[in-house]
């Protein structure tokens, strides 16, 4: 499948890209820079640059061939909240419409843990849940086959493949790795879609875990 | 007709209170602080206090007996964009969440010019511009009887009575006074339910241009 990863060059978007093209996926990564471009183009992997913060209709070009996106891009911890407001907020809504545009149906968005309940938003990066949840909520408005994965607390640490995928987890963390592994999961899995979940580490294989979904 | 005015001690809030007051309504200001409360209470209009970054049940409390909720807060200028997010964005979800809650249709959203329209945002306030935007859009997916009114640079001088009331108004400016003219019109005005427009100051009396909606 052709997948195009928005915010291939973060943390879990680098590791999505590679697990999709060794499973014969045909990744293609999203970056703002060309020097990033050229680090993908020295791996084998096609790219293409768009900017959240440009028109929709630069994403629609981006987009242009593919079968699915993953949403994986963020602001990051270093920006402001302006970043937070253009990028995890509009530059995510931007990339639905042009999904929706292009008529590309499967969307899989990145979201965070607990994001769809704001009474367990922790306090200190509240705006950031604002901005994660209405993404969220615009996304289930459009009529995209999409999945929304909430992970917890990312850790850089290896995967083990074991995790725990439910409707509602409180609390927990994940390594980046695993969530990369379990966005490959549910590419193509047709019961994810129109569905969200919180995602942490666990005791069950990730196959069994999103079979059950 | 029993209106809460959201926002009540801004500066259009103000008006509106004073305004519904004048023409036979029971206008009830819901603030924030107990001080303004008491300034309320000086002038025999009814109060409720409530804080748009509590939960939606204190809201729901808040709405009790109302038939009719105005969205006229605003974080303004001088708060961080965490404020933005918190009660420009998230606040005003919830009391659009409270008003289904406990089924008060009518609702009215003061936004701003053009926020429906991702290309004309002001660069310099566009994460302003995205808040108010997905308010509006939260509230579109709503079942509400709404009306989103989108008034141009806000002015502090006399109103004069005239306005132009169109889908799409590429710039202008209006004084608050009419905006709370146009909200007093428009509450009871079914033609402009489940409607937005862009508000300036014009030729046409506001009456006019509301019933051409």
């Amino acid at each position: 499948m052709k997948v195009t990863v928005v915010g291939a060059n973060g943390q879990i978007g680098k590791q999505l890209v590679r697990l999709l093209k060794e499973s014969g996926h045909t990744p293609i990564a999203m970056v703002r820079k060309q020097e990033q471009v050229d680090e993908f183009s020295k791996e084998g992997i096609e790219s293409v640059l768009a900017d959240l913060e440009g028109p929709v209709s630069d994403l629609v070009e981006a987009f242009k061939g593919s079968e699915a996106i993953v949403f994986t891009a963020g602001s990051g911890g270093s920006t402001g909240l302006d970043k937070t407001l253009l990028i995890d907020l509009d530059g995510a809504v931007k990339t639905i419409e042009a999904a929706e545009h292009i008529g590309v149906k499967r969307y899989v968005m990145v979201s965070a843990l607990q994001a769809n309940n704001r009474e367990k938003w922790n306090k200190d990066i509240r705006p950031y849940y604002v901005a994660k949840h209405y993404a969220d909520e615009m996304l289930i408005a459009s009529d995209l086959d999409y999945t929304i994965v909430r992970p917890g607390g990312l850790l850089n640490e290896s995967g083990t493949g074991k995790v725990k995928v439910a409707e509602n987890v409180e609390k927990g963390s994940i390594p980046r790795e695993d969530v990369a592994k379990v966005l490959l999961e549910i590419l193509d899995a047709a019961n994810t879609y129109r569905k969200s979940f919180d995602l942490i580490s666990g005791e069950k294989p990730i196959k069994e875990e999103i079979d059950k979904l």
